[in-house]
């Protein structure tokens, strides 16, 4: 099953260097969500090439203006170019408020609904529960209230082996019950193991989205063990005091949040316009944790790989 | 003394095809003005090399989001880049509210002055006056209120003919009054005319913007004689039904309206999504008014060429 995420944007508060703030889109299992959506997040979709129509739920971490100030032009351009789909938009509370003041005094009425799921700062809660995924807010503690999000996939059915199926003759109504793990009684008595008619499909994989945020352990046991973590990384460790200020994270800090909650890949983002060059933060973060990438615009990682 | 204008937009309601919503930069003696904001403003200036913080006069037309959603996040870059110099904001009188709350929820408070002055869009009116130039309103024709803007420079002082002025040995404290065009009375009595001293230096040109709006006669004898006029072409003559419809004008009308008012240049943008290339609503403008040019992203154009 397809578990991807491909980064739209990788800056921090102002865009530079052909880096644009903040927004990742993720594919799972072709189903298109989205991550905080900063300026320019629709012109940065049309350039990777990910379709703005299949996106069905948004979700947006926190009201600093690097983070969501696209949304409301990409809400505005699903309109006109046709949606009537109902839209879900998870987000702090007064995102509603400042979506409706802009299309009050465009005097839009959009042509689908948005429904809008307000998010708690203040402690974990899953606020998306599908039948191929969870999503979790992660309490952050940043300047203002911000939620990271944490996607974890569901469990798919077992798959039948179907050579094994055909030479029992089992009837088609068992299939479910194989599928979710049930031995098969024959109808002369004989027990067949179910790992013997069926074969584990997949083992499902997470990704913790962790922007923006002070280096805090309040978060770490809810994102023990993510697949892939992305985590916001402003600055090198030589910044410490001003990440401490600001409330973000240095390379070293977010490396060590993956070495901490055994992530299996990290990724790093939100950089700060001062490094025009990128080098010196990933070595930074390799040097605590090898596997780390560049959360850099146009790149796709699967997640799990 | 440099009048030009450099296109970062030309895109109406949603950004496609590399054409973003629109926005202009106007550079009149080195001063910096920028009209409308669409998303992604602050990204084309990096682009095209428009250095934001000389920017101390923002033009709102209307509150469509592709002519204003770039301007929180350029307000915020400016801040975050050590600006303290006040800016002076031009806009519908609800663009304060949309600023306001949104700076309110990012926790912002700027380290600038924003100057706002809320535009009447039922009434032409000098808006701002200054030793160099004009800017009045012009009231357009839209689905919401909005007006166009008309920059026009001031006549600049005569300029001395040194020789002459030499040759006469005329006393220093003079030379401020021969700029204003006045003679010059020898001490033996002897009348020199001002044009025997002096030369006009320059012609006063002027910048006419007009978007988005039904093409409307009202505001035809405002802008009589620019020496470029902006104005927006969404469609083909061939849609001029979905023109009235939403309150747009095509290419023809848009070429009738610089040949009706005596325009020197005309610039057609705000191209609608369905226009892949542009040639035919060039074209079509040309068949009009053939001193036509397609406003694009990234070209400079001299007001009065």
């Amino acid at each position: 099953m397809k578990f991807e995420v491909t980064i739209l944007g990788s800056s921090s508060a102002t865009p530079i260097y052909n880096r644009n703030p903040t927004a990742q889109a993720l594919n799972i299992n072709e189903r298109l969500y989205l991550i905080d959506c900063g300026e320019g997040t629709q012109q940065q979709m049309l350039k990777f090439d990910v379709k703005a129509s299949r996106i069905d739920h948004i979700f947006i971490s926190h009201l600093h203006g690097d983070h969501y100030l696209g949304l409301v032009g990409l809400l505005s351009s699903l309109h006109l170019n046709g949606r009537s789909k109902p839209l879900k938009l998870f987000g702090p509370a007064p995102l509603k408020e400042i979506i409706d003041l802009q299309f009050k005094y465009s005097d839009t009425t959009l042509n689908y609904e948005i429904e809008f799921y307000p998010t708690d700062p203040t402690q974990p809660a899953v606020i998306l529960d599908t039948n191929e995924i969870t999503v979790e807010t992660i309490p952050l503690d940043h300047r203002i209230a911000c939620t990271g999000f944490f996607f974890k996939q569901k469990k798919t059915l077992r798959k039948l082996i179907k050579e094994k199926v055909e030479a029992l003759a089992i009837p088609v109504n068992y299939f479910s019950l194989l599928k979710r793990g049930q031995n098969y009684v024959a109808p002369d008595g004989t027990v067949y193991q179910n790992d013997e008619l069926t074969i584990d499909s997949s083992v499902p994989k997470s990704y913790a989205y962790c922007s923006d945020t002070l280096y805090n352990q309040n978060y770490f046991a809810q994102i023990a063990n993510a697949d892939l973590l992305y985590h916001e990384s402003t600055f090198l460790h030589n910044m410490l005091d001003r990440a401490l200020q600001t409330h973000h994270t240095t390379a070293w800090q977010a490396a060590d949040v993956a070495l901490q909650t055994g992530a299996h890949q990290l990724l790093i983002g939100h950089f700060s316009a001062r490094y025009k060059t990128l080098n010196e933060l990933l070595d930074e973060a390799r040097s605590v944790f090898p596997n780390t990438e560049l959360a850099i615009e146009g790149k796709t990682f699967t997640v799990g790989a």
